[in-house]
């Protein structure tokens, strides 16, 4: 691993270096686990617990810096990431094909791809510079994958699948199976033809045991930039737009289009033809029905799926709902009261 | 692929052809990317798309029929699905066993039997003719597989598993590990002992890093049929009727029973002991409680389930909430005022 | 398998033997399925099924025992549980590694460890006696696995990870990959670096595909005796503590704990930096939201997550609404008649 000075990581992340400015970093840590040689970093809330820290440097917000090696940024949490990009090479194995795997003689890898034990490349396929492709993988027959990507152990990738450049998929996840079209011809359900493919982006990352299903005809499409986490379902005919995210469990159900910037909660249902706009929020465990459409900006949450005001309104009101019964029978009370007091008003004047 | 012409198709899914019964058809496709030489349908809906696909024939539904090579019937999708599966050859693999197989000698294999690279194959397993199964698949002792069926990369079959005819599973499936069976003896989880074993009928297929457990004692069973999504979890004991299905993520706890030709959402969760009868229909993210039925042909929705009418009901009641919260402060001024017109008519009396 | 008598069965349970004492026992089954030479058990509610089984012996609970061969017992699950693991000896494979499997040099690996084919063993990995590897799995630099484990198929474990004496992981687990965290710069999501880890301890049970996320920086625990099922999702820097059990599909996002003996219910979704307290418990499909704490012992449910009887009461209240608008359109009757007699009796009056 690269050993940088304070200094250099300020200068890298373009912040304001005070203490020692020749300490030098060669990991990062948490203020709490850190060891010395460690880069931390520190948001507002958390500023009491870095006197404390064994880290050598700890990034924080502007502010008076406390009294120790520190770099003030605007966004501690965003340099912090930047500068562990620079600081940690991530372990990739030696470029070359491991003797126990086999890749078809119609497939072409450029000179500095690593296939790993046990993987399966089968005719047709490309694979770009410096991709690593770990142990028993099998990318399927005319499969294109980019540069620089990372494919963990046991990832499946069906016939056809086009990968960008800098995607991570990781362990078992299994990207262009079968979509789930079936109609039922009275007595059997026939399978609706799954011929399509997946289309995936530069700069994507897949978790684990996560499906992306191929279109039924045409494409599945994952953009730039999108972040997918573990479990997750990515159906049939599916767009997800640049750079929106979806947490882990959430199942995006066929031809449903999720827009650039959408944040996908987890455990999230989204149902056929529905359509997420632009930097449109739906919160876990939230269910959008079928063909429904979250506006551009808005958020979502429950199930049915509405905006979270109306659901906090309604939770407002579902919270009263004991004490307005209570209201309901004191009015009734009342109101036989006053119904008494009438007939009384009435006999006296009588 | 083989090609066949329009009218050949026209005859095969019992059509009536309009147009050039000669143009040729070797592949399918979307009315918008189909090429020529593609079959493409159109429901009702999208008839005014089918002028522009350059699709050389399209399934459409009886009419007027559009001015170029269709066919008419009366559910376009159904002949769509039954004129792919016959236009449209999959990919399958040449028969043998692939030399980094391994293969038990007390194993049984048809001749045509293909198995993949690095997929194991136990003692005492039987596997009927024209099976698939591709690289890395486990085929724990004693399992039993049917003709024709299909296993794509990486699936598990534990010991003794079961599977019938034209079975089709994907990529990542797990089937017959443990049931989650366990039980508390006032200082650990001692394990209830699952060592039954999952039997699975003909035409069934079963998504992506899917799971079904081993019966505890007896089995689970998956009958004819049977369309399971991906990522879906069938615990221990279950038995699934025959063509019911069962949408991706959902999760069937142990010893429920699912009746045949039900309809089972994505997410859906249902607890254990309980009872869909046949033509039940389970919405989307419904949770099913314990032991709870749901009868033939109702449709439940909702956590805890009820019938979609109660649901909608209580859906119409929730939305006029802050109406009748107005209504009741009203009522509660209204009374007031009558009391103090009561009062002032009696001073006035006085 | 070992063969036992019903004395000695009855002697290892700690239970009163009625009947025949010498009767063979060599394996356990259902009530309704056993054969002879099986042991079956009966809690009370199913005695009278007793008389019928083809069982050679029942475990049953204290009351006036049935006229066969039965233990009496006051648990008889329990000493099922017991019995079964004495009377079952599942089959472990023969020690040794596998031919086709690859261990690194610089991997410790005690006498009687099994690799099975396939297995990928990386440099640094210590693995303890008696421990079970079969085919397929991936065992990451640095790893550390102890005695008496058992990894079926296809598990991946990355770099670092640790596991205590008696664990069982199912197939398609994948342990250790990286957590979901990315932190917006404006233009793209950054990756915050994920290097710590996942310890887990003994006696744990994993379920099929489920997966266990590292730590960010620090760890991701699952402590002794914590019972995962399939396909939940453990977010990185969780904690879940000893002897707690999670159900099928559940979710536990970023640094949430699981406090010891807590009881989480299938498709539960867990945000992050919520805190459930030594034996809570959380029902199925519940969501407990960001930072949300359960009380000890108490039972949550609903989405947000809420203690049991409050759910239960707001459900009284929401079924009760219908008859509620009833009343209150009645109240608006009865205002108005009483209204308009006032108006009449004025009017009277004059």
């Amino acid at each position: 691993m690269p050993t940088r000075t304070a200094r250099e990581v300020a200068d890298y992340v373009g912040g304001a270096l005070h203490g020692d400015e020749k300490v030098e970093l060669h990991t990062v840590g948490s203020l709490e686990r850190a060891e010395p040689g460690a880069l931390a970093y520190a948001e507002a809330a958390y500023l009491p617990r870095v006197p404390a820290t064994r880290a050598s440097c700890v990034l924080v917000p502007p502010g008076e810096p406390p009294d120790r090696t520190v770099i003030v940024v605007e966004r501690p949490r965003v340099a912090f990431a930047r500068a562990a990009q620079w600081l940690l090479d991530r372990h990739r194995p030696e470029p070359g094909v491991h003797p126990t795997a086999i890749v078809a003689r119609a497939a072409q890898l450029a000179d500095d791809v690593h296939v790993g034990a046990w993987s399966l490349v089968e005719a047709g396929v490309t694979i770009g510079r410096g991709t690593v492709i770990h142990a028993g993988c099998y990318v399927g027959p005319g499969s294109r994958i980019g540069d620089d990507c990372l494919l963990f152990p046991r990832v499946v990738l069906y016939a056809a699948t086009e990968i960008g450049d800098r995607v991570t998929i990781h362990a078992g996840v299994v990207i262009g199976a079968d979509g789930f079209g079936f109609v039922f011809d009275g007595e059997r359900h026939l399978k609706v033809p799954q011929v399509g493919h997946v289309a995936i982006g530069s700069d994507v990352e897949v978790g684990a045991n996560s499906c992306i299903d191929r279109g039924a005809l045409d494409e599945t499409v994952v953009d730039d930039g999108v972040k997918i986490d573990n479990l997750c379902q990515i159906a049939h005919n599916v767009r997800i737009g640049t750079h929106a995210t979806v947490s882990s469990q959430t199942g995006i159900a066929g031809s449903s289009t999720v827009g650039e910037r959408a944040t996908i909660g987890g455990q999230v249902g989204i149902a056929d033809y529905c359509r997420i706009d632009p930097h449109g929020i739906v919160g876990a465990q939230c269910g959008v029905p079928s063909r429904k459409r979250v506006p551009a900006g808005e958020v979502y949450w429950g199930t049915p799926a509405r905006p979270l005001r109306n659901i906090k309104k309604q939770q407002f009101y579902l919270n009263r709902l004991p004490r307005m019964a209570d209201d309901v029978r004191r009015l009734q009370a009342e109101i036989e009261e006053l119904k008494a007091r009438l007939d009384r008003d009435r006999e006296s004047a009588q």
